[in-house]
């Protein structure tokens, strides 16, 4: 089949070489040139509200499924009009507004941090006393990797932190004293069989995924199966097909759902080396009428993220089951440019690739 | 870098997919639109004859490598002049002819089949009544998959097969009672460093690989020592840069070397899924100068060509841990069009695959 990608990032690369196995060719749509796709398939560079250019672009391909969620509701069902679209584009509305989000999840029955809507400095001033101090401050609308949002510890910060925003739709969230951050990625099929991978635990810098683990050590069953009861309620409820990432927050026991990301994500990299079937290969077998491949691990992976710089290869030689994977991006400071994936690492392995890492940083 | 392939068939392809997460870019050059690399970087299509061609193509790379063993050597030298080449071009003379091959194997001590050559009928009658029937004929140049092969049962058909090569230079093997086929996949690094894969065993339908298993089963300590010896003689004899596959005769406790193929090889695809580094992956790092990976495997592999036809892929779902990889070719009869690796399958899932394969091949 030519699977159609709408974006050309890391995520579209990533599903491309994941895809090529499996007998597919690819399509990129996306409003730059991204490099990271370049040379794996055609590329159309076009504006989302380009009637046109997106009626031209859903003609090349079988079906049709995009690497971030910002694309445009309208344009997902203009192309859903055409060919097939996953997942379904209802997936895009609710995880692009965290409102819609959180009440999507509520009426679920899905536990979530407390939250409040407010649309004026007035309304963010009082669900700050309601929900208590802290709390977390977000825009409803476009914010990723931390941005778009602040904690306020005091009141006096109110209007400064609805200025700084823009003066945007915010989400006022109650403060998790949660022990660790978890995610899960799972996976349903057009005949609506669900798989979940492990849990992975996710440790985050400068509002940035940093190392994610999978599976997260210290996993009971009974935190298995709510992760599983999670992502199943909310792939049945979207009649989702893809993957799809929940980021959850393990509080006194508990998991409660943060954020839905309506794709692959970062937290399942270590996919690529550590399971059987990656993320990205059961995303395209869903997306495609497969049937889905096994979602057991065969190793402990831990996963870091190499942002604004490539460390030195040479020094990858001395850790051993270390797995390259570079983006083809050109460095940029906060820029994600690849991630190195180990294999079932000791504590000095993993020493080793932060210095490693660390220098990179600073080159 | 910007890495050149001497060929656009399924080898360049899973070169490629491996060398994109290193953050390579990929250059093609074959006589022919080859579609397996049709969307992963530029094609030039010219002929190996060609000066122009050549040079225009070495101008876009930054080091070229090949995935056939019959580039003609004045091409592999005229490109060596502008860019490097590995593996080195002495390792293309000796490969492409068979009694080259065999002698150059004989002058390091290997163990090979007893040989001759023969350039006539009559000299092909004197080889086997030397060596004693049966016999195996063999083109000195351009076999592959059986091709330009015939066993010799009785001095009455020495006249046909004479005739049925060509007339072409020959060499006549003498007859190996092996027990089985083995072959052993091994890379070296710019530094010289070796690195042995695990022994797979090979077996063959109408002269073309059907299965292979890595690690063959019932590998003793020795066996594996006198194939990492062998690979070692070969790979600094020839001051080697890359991955290089022997095919071995497994005779009395021995091994016996048949074959050098200067490349990623058929029975080295299951280290794509089953060890930590594929053997594409350490052919991109041994060409490019980076370290080379960890080849533990981590899984019991076995392989299985798909030959003429693809079968129905939703059969896979009853066969667990199937990990499929198709080339991108349209079907023809006795044509690689991709693999299957099954990761510690039991005899029924074996069974069961053989089965998937078989009605695939009749569709």
């Amino acid at each position: 089949m030519r699977i159609g990608i709408l974006g050309a990032g890391q995520l579209g690369r990533m599903l491309a070489l994941a895809g090529y196995p499996l007998g597919h060719t690819f399509s990129f749509f996306d409003v730059s040139e991204g490099t990271p796709c370049r040379d794996l398939g055609s590329l159309t560079i076009g504006r989302f509200e380009d009637e046109g250019t997106l009626k031209k672009f859903a003609a090349q391909c079988d079906v049709i499924t995009y690497e971030f969620e910002n694309v445009p509701c309208s344009a997902a069902h203009q192309l859903a009009e055409i060919v097939p679209v996953y997942p379904p584009p209802r997936a895009l509305e609710v995880s692009q507004d965290r409102l819609t989000e959180k009440e999507f999840l509520q009426g679920l029955d899905i536990g979530t941090p407390r939250f409040r809507p407010a649309n004026s400095e007035q309304e963010l001033r009082d669900a700050c006393s309601l929900l208590g101090l802290p709390c977390m401050v977000k825009t409803r609308r476009f914010g990723y990797d931390g941005k778009g949002q602040r904690m306020i510890e005091e009141l006096d910060s109110v209007a400064t932190t609805w200025r700084d925003l823009g003066g945007a739709p915010l989400i006022v969230e109650g403060f998790v004293p949660f022990s660790r951050e978890l995610s899960v990625v799972a996976v349903r099929s057009k005949d609506g069989e669900v798989l979940t991978y492990p849990l992975a635990q996710n440790d985050h810098r400068n509002g940035i995924l940093h190392r994610s683990e999978m599976p997260a050590p210290e996993l009971t069953p009974e935190l298995r199966r709510s992760a599983q009861a999670i992502a199943t309620k909310v792939l049945v409820a979207l009649d989702y097909v893809g993957v799809v990432a929940l980021e959850l927050f393990h509080v006194r026991g508990e998991l409660l759902a943060n954020e839905i990301a309506p794709r692959v994500h970062n937290s399942g990299h270590s996919t690529i080396d550590g399971v059987i079937t990656s993320q990205f290969e059961n995303h395209i077998r869903a997306i495609t009428g497969m049937p889905l491949g096994s979602v057991e691990p065969h190793a402990r992976a831990v996963m870091f993220n190499l942002i604004g710089a490539i460390p030195p290869l040479d020094a990858l030689s001395t850790i051993p089951n270390a797995k390259l994977h570079l983006y083809g991006k050109s460095p940029r400071p906060g820029r994600k440019l690849g991630h190195i994936t180990l294999l079932n690492p000791s504590a000095q392995d993993e020493a080793r690739i932060e210095r490693t890492i660390e220098s990179g940083s600073m080159s």
